[in-house]
Parts: C-alpha cells; sequence; structure tokens
C-alpha cells in the first residue's frame, strides 16, 4: 500500500514545514502556520492516522504544559536516482530529505535508458535491503538535458531516450509515485533544501558540464514557466557564426562551454601548435577529455587556460541577460570540472560585475556549488516530496 | 481623511476580486474565496463600514434566498500619471481602474522633475474637481527607465531627475499614498489587467522607446527580483564592439535599439549616402526624428527598411536568451514607434522562433500591445492599489 498524501492545504503546510525545518513543538507548528489549536490538533491526529507524522517526545517547557515534539514519521522514505554522463548515483531520505545511505556506479548513457535504469533501481533496491524499508514514499529523478512528460527530450546528450517513458519505468519496478526533471532543476531544489540557496527567495543555479541549464527558484518555488522548459538556455545563440551545436544551430551557449564545446576547442589548441602539453596529450590517448583539459590548465599551460577563460567570458555573457532580467538575489555554479572550478568563477564574476546593472548585481554573490553531488540527489528527494507533500 | 485599508487578508482578497472581475454576489464571493457564510458577512460588513465596498441591488435568483451584488465603492478613485519623454498622460479611474477622465500635455522631461510634476498635479487636480472626487485613493506614477526607491536612477533617460523624490512630491500634493514604479512595470500591470495578458499567469511586456525595459510578470504578479530591478535589460550586452551607450559601455541592447540608438543608426544611413530621402530629410530640418524614420521605412525606402530589421533582430536575439530562460506564455511589445510596429514584430518573431528552444516558444505568441497608452494609465493604478488594497 503507498502512503496516504495530505488530505488539505492545512496537512500539506504541516508535512511540508517538518520537512523543510525539522522536529518542531505543537505550540511552533501552531504559530508558524496561524492554526488554532483545535484545528492544529484535528489535522496533526490526522497526520499521525495516516502514517506521515509522528511523536518524538516532549518539547522543551516554556512553562504551563509541555508540549509534544512531532516529526516527519520514520515511515516516510524517498528515493533518489542521479543520471549523469558516465555515473549513476542513487540515495534513500528520510523526510527531512537527509540522504540515509547513498550508492552509485559507473555507466555510458549512449547504450539507451533499459541498462541504465535497470542499474539504478538493482542500486536503490540494495540500500532499501539494507535500510530494511518496507516501501518508498517517492522516487524522483534527475536527467541531464530537457525533460518533458517524464522523459527525455535532449537527443544530443541522451541520444537514445528521446521520448523513452524514464517516469513510468521507474513508477513501475519501485511502486510508488516517481518524477522525473532535468538535473538543473533538481540540482536547485537541492540547494534550496541544504545549500546557500536555503536562505534566498530568488536565486539561480547555473549546471555546466555535457548539458547546461539553469534552475531557477523564483519567490521560494521552482519556476517552470508556461510550458515547463523555464532555464533551458543550453541553445542561447551567443554568435551568429559560432561553432555548430549538436542541435544544428551556429554559436549556441552549450556549442562553446559545454563539456563537448570544451574538447572541440581543446582539439582545435592541440592541433594549432599553441599547447605543447594538449599536443602531447592528444597523440598520447587519441583524443582529449574535460580532466586533460583541467589538469593542463591548472599545471600552467597559457593556451589551456586561455581557452578556459574563454569559456568562462561566455558563461559571464550569457549571465549578465539572464541576471538583469530576473535580478535573483545569488548565482550559485555547480558542475564545474574538477580543479577549473575557481578559475571559472573568477573570469565570470570579472565579465557580469563589469556589465550588469549596478542595481542588479551590486550585492548579488556569484559562488561555487559546496554540496557537489550531494545537490542532486536532495534534490530529487525535494522534487517527489513537493508532490507527495501536497494535498492529494 | 485617507481612505481605510483593508483590515486582514481575507478583505485584501475580496477588495482585491472585486477589483479584478467586477461586481459579484454574495454567495459568488463566498465559493471564489472559500469562505464560510458568517466570515463573509463579517468581513464585507466590515469593508462597507470601511467605505471599500458598497451594495449594488439584488443579484440574479439562483433559486431560495436573493444574495446581493457588491462592488468597490463609489468612493474608491486612484489617480494615474504616466510621464515620457515628451508627454505626462493622467487619469482618474475607479475602483475596477477604468479610466473615468483622462487628460495630457506636451512636456520635455529635460527640464527636470519639477514643472513636470507640477503640469502633472494639475491636470490631476482639474479632473478631480470635473469628476467631484473628494480624494484620492492612491496615486500611481510610471517613469521611464529604472526607479528605485520613489525616484528615478536613470540619469540617461531623466537626466536631471536622479534621485529626486518623486513619490514624496506627488504624495504631498495629492495627499495620498503614492507609488512609482519604472513604465515596463507599470505597462505590464496595465495588460495584466486589461489587455491580452489577463489570461496569461507568465508574461513578459517588453517595452521600447527612449528606454527599453522588460515587466514580467510571473505567477500572476509582477516579478520585481531581490533588489527591485528585475526586467532591467537596457543594458544587457549584444556585441563587443557595439555602439557606445549613454551607460559608458559599449553594445548594450539600448544603445542598439532605444530611440536614441536608432537615430543614431539613420543619421549614420543618411550621411553615408545609402538613404536618398532620409539624407533630404536631414538637409532639410537638421535632424532626424524616431518618427521621420518611420515614415521613410513606410514610404519603402530600402536602407531605411533594412535599419528597422537590423533593430528588431537584435530585439529579437535579446529576447531568445530571456524566452528560454523564463518561458512565458506570451511576449506583448509596447511602445514601437508609431507605423513601425508590424515591421518590427515580423522580424523579432522570424529571430525568436528560428532559434528558440521548441518547447519554450512552440505555442507562445509574440504580439503588439492593443492598449498604447491606456495600459499605462490602468497599470499605475493598478501599481498603487496592490498596496492600498493589500492588509493595512
Amino acid at each position: 500500500m503507498a502512503l496516504l498524501r495530505p488530505e488539505n492545504p492545512q496537512q500539506a503546510r504541516l508535512v511540508r514545514l517538518l520537512r523543510d525545518d525539522g522536529p518542531r513543538s505543537r505550540v511552533e507548528l501552531g504559530d508558524a502556520l496561524g492554526l488554532s489549536r483545535s484545528t492544529l490538533t484535528a489535522e496533526l491526529d490526522r497526520l499521525v492516522a495516516r502514517g506521515l507524522v509522528e511523536t518524538a517526545g516532549p518539547a522543551a517547557s516554556r512553562g504551563g504544559r509541555r508540549s509534544s515534539m512531532l516529526r516527519l514519521a520514520g515511515g516516510v522514505r524517498f528515493a533518489s536516482v542521479v543520471v549523469a554522463a558516465d555515473r549513476v548515483g542513487v540515495a534513500v531520505t528520510d523526510g527531512e530529505l537527509r540522504p540515509l545511505a547513498e550508492a552509485g556506479a559507473p555507466i555510458d548513457v549512449r547504450g539507451g535508458p533499459e541498462p541504465v535504469i535497470a542499474r539504478a533501481v538493482e542500486l536503490v533496491e540494495k540500500l532499501r535491503a539494507d535500510l530494511g524499508v518496507a516501501e518508498f514514499t517517492g522516487v524522483g529523478v534527475a536527467l541531464p538535458g530537457s525533460v518533458d512528460g517524464g522523459a527525455s527530450v535532449a537527443p544530443a546528450v541522451l541520444p537514445r531516450w528521446q521520448r523513452f517513458p524514464v517516469r513510468d519505468a521507474f513508477a513501475t519496478e519501485l511502486g510508488c509515485p516517481t518524477l522525473v526533471d532535468n538535473d538543473a532543476n533538481v540540482f536547485a531544489l537541492g540547494e534550496q533544501h541544504v545549500g546557500i540557496g536555503r536562505t534566498f527567495d530568488d536565486f539561480l543555479f547555473l549546471k555546466l558540464g555535457p548539458a547546461i541549464g539553469c534552475g531557477l527558484i523564483l519567490g521560494g518555488s521552482l519556476h517552470r514557466g508556461a510550458t515547463r522548459s523555464a532555464g533551458d538556455i543550453a541553445h542561447l545563440p551567443l554568435d551568429e557564426d559560432g561553432p555548430v551545436c549538436a542541435c544544428g544551430e551556429v554559436g549556441c551557449l552549450e556549442a562553446y562551454c559545454g563539456d563537448a564545446g570544451l574538447v572541440r576547442a581543446a582539439l582545435a589548441t592541440a592541433r594549432s601548435g599553441r599547447s605543447a602539453p594538449l599536443a602531447a596529450r592528444l597523440a598520447e590517448t587519441g583524443t582529449l577529455t574535460v580532466p586533460d583539459i583541467a589538469a593542463t590548465a591548472t599545471a600552467g599551460d597559457p593556451a589551456t587556460q586561455a581557452l578556459v577563460r574563454d569559456t568562462a567570458r561566455r558563461l559571464g555573457q550569457a549571465l549578465v541577460g539572464l541576471v538583469s532580467f530576473v535580478n535573483p538575489g545569488i548565482v550559485v555554479i555547480g558542475g564545474a570540472p574538477e580543479g577549473l572550478g575557481h578559475v571559472l568563477l573568477a573570469e565570470i564574476r570579472g565579465v557580469v560585475y563589469r556589465r550588469s546593472a549596478p542595481l542588479a548585481t551590486g550585492t548579488m554573490p556569484i559562488v561555487l556549488s559546496d554540496l557537489a553531488d550531494r545537490a542532486g540527489l536532495v534534490g530529487a528527494a525535494r522534487l517527489v516530496s513537493e508532490h507527495v507533500f501536497s494535498a492529494g
């Protein structure tokens, strides 16, 4: 039997408050939601009966009769699945979205969805057995690139996944409500729950990597837009005669700044004779990778450093327009290649602070995410919790 | 005595519903807000006592006891002031934000704020006397360019207005709550109230003219951002070696597409010998204006048409990024020069539909505003009504 969802908006607000702020006394819950004592008692009793909330002992005395503490029930367990180009990560979290256990495995997304989903399910089932979880309250799944209707619609990033029913596959295998979204949105939700985004009502999460995207938290909620494609900036045109993008157009942000764009620029640099270390690496392995680029730049090769700064400058140019437009409180950047984050950040900051309206960016920090993969695992749990913790 | 504001969120929701949807029966109001009969009666009685709501006769029978109709009281009157570069427009509206009377006068904003404000107050006072309005519930003011703290912070557009306390000046002269915002935000509010934006939760209003800006309605509300500067896209960098902008940078959107940018491009075209009609006009009057450009393009001069298309193409490029980012349901363009709207629109559509993610723009209309100045007059009233119709 799947867990019961809240019955009404008051119950939904109560479980979300316990999810976001942890155990609270009856008095604190009543104060926070502006509910009368009788309404609060009735709704909490219903939530306890539905298996969503449990008592956690007496609260610290504030004088008078002691209030009891409440928390999300131990039976609330979410599963998270984060698919990257070469790895799938999974976790099982409690109701407050704390990972109780994590696992991961190398994959190749180019092999299509079936083997990746099978591997993810296997990892999740192993964690379920280890933790003794009877059933999951929900599972959240992050995919790179655009997602529509529970499936990938990013043929360049997930070539054999196009329109494959990822949501339905996980829902069938794991027998619980399942939500799928693009990784930029999912990571933004993770940053909102446990990252620096927690203290900002409006923030922008920029996801680098094979696919480039944004997650936009506005007024405390993920902004999805009219057709649920907000943040889809991969093909923002930067230049009318730039490199050809996997989408068929030229000069797209992702064609310059996605992993494939970085590698293409590095290959050109190696072959032009401008970088001896890159050329040596290419001769040795027959190709170049993003870690090769990071290592060469970090080792001090000027041509590779220039290439990285050029990428960052283009990311900064794109950000200037976006931050002027929505005026976020902070920009958080995730997915930067290991070792390159701070070089990218310095250059991005330079462009944004120099070219944006001072009213919009005078007090706007631009930072690297300090959560790494955990943002995705927590965010995927939050994604599905938003659904199961709404009035059913 | 200023009119009393709503006392609590229920009262605020009731007056906003009557503002947006017009007269409603008690039954309809109770249904729309989910209020019990006793709560509804109590809150409506309080609103009637505060002079905000009045009875408007019996409602059509739905069987059983007849319900009475309620509407915003006849004493609710807003004043609107819209400042443009060469004209100030004013109106007085009722509680549903319908203009009851309008007036306008030529001005020159370069003469500084005092004479413009004096002229606007004079026009408003004349309408007040004509209509027999005892006092205003509030006044909303629209200024071109960025506004912060009730004052202009757009030195290039309103050169002698920098930090002049426009809000305080109107509040003192008219003796009522006053709100000041930039014209793009105000026009977006007008489009939301009586324009095509009414049916969209998420839309983008693009304001052309001397200053270029956006108003962004997200989730049914004006999105202001972390430092209230959302939509401030005037200085979005399009090109690293474009024309010098009034802000000191180069290649800004406004430097290309603002009125001054259009005129600069037309002067260059005239002087280069590429357009005989523009050169003739320049020789005749010693300068060129936006109406000159519109007339020459409309008359079929290829060089002037190319110039207009080039401007539109740059607007389209800027829009591609913005619509991918926030995924609005519709884009509404206002302030296009008389006679040029449809040429601009066709070119903007071409660029946006060709270069945006199909998921974001496949069903997204791009249209010209059909409200013209009325969007500003209604929007300014809505701006201040949002304030006075919130719980005081």
